[in-house]
């Protein structure tokens, strides 16, 4: 550490980071750096995310394989291979993995949003759910509380989700804020709650087009994130009936979608 | 705004995000959120990191295209496609586009690691240069001073290069921070400032093994971040020569590789 005028030398836990490739049915799918552990949560949170399954019956199973078993005798035993097996008859094309993985065209905005809604199994506009203002703004607390690391190394990304009257249900840690959000999905799917009606997932950090479609694939009805939102966040929440909160820190929150849910308690 | 029981409306200032598609040869390379802007640095920064392209005469054109030009007739004028010509003889194959698309192996962090190293055309061991500690501890609030939007939405985050003098050169922001550091690394590699020796690389958020890898490849012998590296970060700037630094703010820093380059100033 080196500050003031002083330099001093001493051990600093940092958050670990490693890559996890995930094959379905044996071929390469993805690869996404993350932090080791709930990487089954993770693989199958990405196939939820991505349309490749829509629900615990879809996957035959989820295998987090050492060297030896995925054929690469040279790295055995790294744990950073998760080999998907689909159930009979489910069908996935590497060329078409999901919206966000482009073909010819779909790379304009509007299309990547229509393909999303397209994509969207559970209607958020049903969802009747009501959240008071000020336990929303007990949530962030309620978070880092929650959190193993973070406090230690500061590296982490966080994603909890809450039920609305503030109970917390899952908290998952990443260094990648899309991965601790794939790991929230991953453990709804496999827990069979989904979709996840009446739920609150909050973010530590900002609010992408990327969460807001990922809270939306998993019927979640409000998405908080303690820092911004993007432009293109803020028009999904806003054409897929999700409630988007943002700057959800001291005290205060914006709300810049769909802002009924939000209520005086 | 909704904060201590009372709720106004505003409008708000968002940072914008929208899908940049980048082509190669007419073949979709990759897809990517980000905010619009100096999107031809970025499509060449995507192209330098990847190791696609060594230097600027590797690129024969850079189109950003609206759609009649892209033959995307339904989608005219989205101008969110950059359509990448490369020169005669460079070859790119859609299969092999990079050591973090992985194939049948590769996927476990050594692997990578290794690609890595024979993909580093510069030697950053060789650099001598030496930067004070406390010029160091001023360039965050350069960064912000120049920022134009963060301020405003504080939704992007900001990569800005440095000579060691502290004077700054360049300064790019997006919604996504490796799409920051390809803004700046396409800036240099079309300026023909490639390698980087002597400058220092200041991002905003934290920083990952993925822009460890994009300092590396550019040349760049000091990565700084305002906040924490991860474990995998650390690993590769200790292998490759690069000085790590993390948690630059409040007049101090934590040095994770190669401290040699920070001196007393």
């Amino acid at each position: 550490m080196v500050g003031a005028g002083r330099a001093s030398e001493r051990a600093d836990l940092l958050a670990a980071e490693e890559p996890l490739g995930i094959r379905i049915g044996g071929q390469a799918a993805t690869l996404t750096m993350r932090t080791p552990g709930d990487d089954i949560d993770l693989a199958a949170g990405f196939l939820l995310a991505e349309g490749i399954v829509a629900g615990p019956a879809d996957i035959s199973a989820i295998r987090i394989c050492s060297g030896e078993q995925c054929g690469h005798g040279e790295h055995e035993g790294t744990g950073n291979v998760a080999d998907v097996t689909l159930r009979p008859g489910r069908d996935w094309q590497p060329a078409r993995r999901g919206f966000l993985t482009t073909s010819a065209c779909g790379v304009c905005g509007r299309a990547s949003i229509d393909d999303l809604r397209a994509a969207g199994r559970y209607d958020l506009t049903a969802d009747q759910v009501r959240v008071g203002a000020a336990l929303l703004t007990a949530l962030p607390d309620r978070l880092r509380e929650a959190q193993r690391v973070f406090d230690r190394t500061g590296g982490l990304h966080a994603a909890g989700l809450f039920g609305a009257d503030g109970g917390l249900l899952v908290i998952r840690e990443d260094v990648g804020r899309h991965n601790a959000v794939d790991k929230v999905l991953g453990w709804a799917l496999r827990a069979g709650r989904l979709p996840l009606s009446g739920c609150v997932l909050l973010v530590s950090g900002r609010a992408s087009f990327e969460l807001v479609q990922k809270a939306v694939v998993a019927g979640i009805p409000v998405l908080a994130a303690v820092s911004a939102p993007s432009s293109l966040a803020a028009e999904l929440a806003d054409e897929t009936g999700l409630t988007l909160v943002g700057f959800l820190r001291g005290g205060s929150m914006n709300v810049y979608a769909h802002p009924q849910r939000v209520v005086s308690d």
